[in-house]
């Protein structure tokens, strides 16, 4: 796809109006040109819970040859994909966020953090060592990219299983999804950072819970919908394994009505890898880079594999 | 103190048969001979808890030249110190773990897994990252050492205080006991990591607290005395500071209707730095260590200053 590179940006729909300002001010410092949706040859969207209002909106910029999303997962946006445009997301930029609460997810479950967090007088003593354990993850991408380097200094034995079985610096084995059995059935910990797609749905269900230890701890940050649900809750209640650690469930928000809530190894966290005050100043600056290199002709970060759908 | 170095150990007093019967085994592999305490030159003490059969036990081995306790903090033990024997503490040994456990507090506290895991249904975003953030610790010893490989991946802006300010690896600022203003003013979270001593109990009370940002938390690993607790529960009332997080409280365990229990930020953890469990292999490994370097004539792991108290 030639396009021609013209300085004509639209930020929109304007729906939110904190994220609206950053992008737009990141455009401008980039050296962009702010225009209407009408004239603009490139769309910076700048509200991720408004995909419903897309279709009418770029309806109207028949111009626009490439849109920046603003997130890192684009289910919302699957249905509006083509190959009119060029699309890039912001997969990459919150990485580093969604790496940290992966951690702080290890060291909660592994610690007790979670159990004694709800005392109310002094407990028993409990909790084991991160140090030395063996790490699953599940997915090759910008989240576990910036995990790796976190985990480094803590001796784990860390495997990840990715579409290609291509090695991963930080990763002592690499595994293709066939093999996904053999690498869950020996962890302390099993990571899910995958992208959401045909192919990964419902992969957590009830036979590879069962091939996990039974004190594993599971830990999702990838979408709710890798795992299902149902099996989940009675591996958990049936001490399948250790516990779970959601930041993604669904749908979300988590009905209140979910036996998930109740399940003392269940720590649900909401949808917090990287909380809009964290992310913000990460895609404005993908933004900014990403402007710059629109302008100056080179290779976009973070472009949209329209056929894989991310 | 020169000592003939004779290979006669006692392991005693044997109230902890678990205990007793691992370093026993350490012992033995590193070419020991078990002897009773009445012909013993080595006492290896098994029983962390039993401090005040010391001085009664003690007495019945007329010989021994060198004791080795099995802790990091010997402060029930310190009234037994004397110039007569040569004494080893398990310092340095748990600093690993705890080590771990200081990364816990700070995950758990700024990614607000403590809220989130009293949750029973789906609660407002919230947290903030400890990727970049500034992070003070007080106390430069083992548990410090361990703990800054750990956050070296982090970009945190690292501070130490420590009696004298020499430059430690992976700490951009070094500073002396007399600069701890200056030091705690600027951090995300102050971490105390120290050996209680006269110079330390106390250390923090209301005047420390105050000069800590609003939105700062602390996290105490060192022993209770350090801090005022008085002091420490109007400032979590009163939002001087952000929260606590205490593996460490004066008494031990913590009574029930101490007012820390009811307050939503602080997390109390029942000195679980390094639990038994932990522990054990890791007092083993020293004392089989200790028992090679003393059969060999060398230097042994862990000598107490006597003057000092630890």
């Amino acid at each position: 796809m030639e396009i021609e590179r013209a300085n004509a940006f639209a930020v929109g729909p304007g729906t939110r109006p904190e994220m609206h300002d950053a992008l737009s001010a990141a455009v401008r410092e980039a050296g962009g040109s702010i225009v209407p949706i009408e004239q603009a040859h490139v769309l910076i969207w700048d509200d991720p819970g408004a995909a419903a209002a897309f279709p009418d909106y770029i309806s109207l910029g028949p111009d626009v040859d490439w849109v920046q999303l603003p997130f890192a997962g684009i289910e919302p946006f699957v249905s509006n994909l083509d190959h009119e445009h060029l699309w890039t997301s912001g997969k990459g930029v919150y990485a580093a966020p969604v790496a940290e609460w992966i951690m702080a997810a290890l060291l909660t479950s592994f610690r007790d953090m979670h159990i004694f967090s709800k005392a109310t007088s002094w407990p028993p003593q409990s909790g084991r060592n991160l140090l030395g354990a063996s790490i699953t993850v599940l997915g090759g991408g910008g989240i576990t990219r910036s995990l790796l380097p976190l985990l480094q200094p803590w001796g784990c034995e860390i495997t990840v299983v990715r579409r290609t079985p291509d090695p991963l610096p930080g990763a002592a084995t690499t595994l293709g999804l066939d093999q996904i059995n053999d690498a869950v059935a020996g962890a302390d910990a099993v990571v899910v950072a995958l992208a959401l797609t045909d192919t990964t749905r419902g992969l957590i269900d009830a036979a590879l819970l069962a091939e996990m230890r039974s004190d594993a701890w599971l830990i999702n940050v990838g979408r709710g919908g890798h795992v299902v649900t149902e099996d989940l809750i009675l591996a958990l209640e049936r001490d399948v394994i250790a516990g779970a650690v959601l930041d993604v469930t669904e749908p979300e928000p988590l009905p209140a009505d979910s036996a998930l809530w109740s399940l003392p190894n269940c720590i649900i966290t909401p949808h917090v890898g990287n909380t809009p005050q964290m992310g913000l100043p990460l895609i404005a600056d993908r933004v900014r880079r990403n402007t710059a290199l629109w302008l100056s002709g080179e290779q976009l970060l973070g472009v949209v594999d329209v056929e894989a759908g991310y």
